[in-house]
């Protein structure tokens, strides 16, 4: 059976990410789903391995000296992260996974899994329109809306490790993720992927 | 403008690459049409710069010298190619091209445009399922046929010069074409194409 891929999905806050992943999975519901491990306590109705995989910072930790997290992230003191095991799971059975993730742990995952690894950073069309979205939120102050169009900038420089950019436009959501579709479907067939099939053609034991 | 991309569709016989590309065609009808030049004469009807630019031999061997020909072939004492000049008009409209051409041309072809240039090698699911094809039409004796598998498994062998490849599994000429026409739209959204949008970004005018 063909491995799944990792597809990372990361892009400036304001792009509209949440929005197209959620797209792309419905017109995609063959993509894996890989459930995030996490210290923080389980809610009341939280299910482990369902919602969450719920383990000790030391455990997290200790995955993390072990190469056990592909990646992770700390928010409001807990940590957030993915699995090894858990997304060799889902590849191995053939399916791909979709992680939205930031640009400094995309960047780490593609030199820690490299051929197994697609990054696509999502951009709004220009960073005025990625004010304006922001702007109209309406729930931050200005400080706060300069400091993460600076931000953007900084991660969009950062681009050149990425392979493929989207671009999401205003109420085109999806034109963006059907792009991402076209992505997916197309590194599945590019040639360094393709060698069993190739194999079956130029394998010593094929005699004429 | 975004410039065309060149997408060379290539195939050993039998693959069925024409049934493949004239669907590909009717998804995707904002492809561009190259128009093919030949040193033969026209035949009734024919309209020159519609059917092919027809051009004399000698016009048609000073381009190939001077660079003007993108890929040709020999065909029955004609000389068969695309022109730089007719690509160039389309690709600079925008338009993309997809050129059904064979694995030397293909490869010279890459290295004379490096980066517009995206080549898909196209297969039958494996060497067997390929004869079974070529014995179906009937028309050949067991030698072309073996001829013709010696050298699909040749073709083959040269996909490593490909970027992608894709099946055309039998009676699912769909799957095929709408496989290639995701590697279009992806091959649009390489990171080293979209250097207009992200620069919009990282432009130093850009202050905050």
């Amino acid at each position: 059976m063909e491995r799944g891929l990792v597809f990372i999905v990361s892009g400036p806050a304001g792009t509209g990410k949440g929005t197209v992943v959620n797209r792309l999975r419905e017109m995609m519901p063959e993509l894996g789903v890989s459930v995030s491990a996490t210290t923080r306590a389980p809610r009341p109705g939280e299910v482990d391995g369902e919602n969450y995989h719920f383990i000790s910072r030391e455990q997290f930790e200790k995955l993390i000296c072990s190469g056990g997290v592909l990646e992770y992230t700390e928010y409001c003191g807990n940590l957030y992260g993915t699995l090894r095991c858990e997304a060799d799971r889902i590849l191995d059975a053939g399916r791909d996974i979709i992680l939205e993730i930031e640009v400094e742990g995309a960047i780490n995952l593609k030199s820690l899994m490299k051929h197994d690894v697609v990054a696509i950073m999502l951009m709004a069309p220009d960073p005025i329109e990625l004010e304006r979205r922001l702007r109209a939120r309406g729930t931050e102050t200005d400080e706060v809306i300069q400091r993460r169009l600076h931000r953007a900038s900084e991660e969009i420089a950062l681009s050149e490790h990425y392979d493929y950019a989207v671009v999401n436009n205003t109420d085109r959501i999806d034109e963006a993720a059907s792009e991402i579709a076209a992505i997916i479907k197309a590194e599945h067939r590019r040639i360094s992927r393709m060698r069993p099939i190739i194999d079956r053609y130029t394998s010593v034991t094929v005699k004429y």
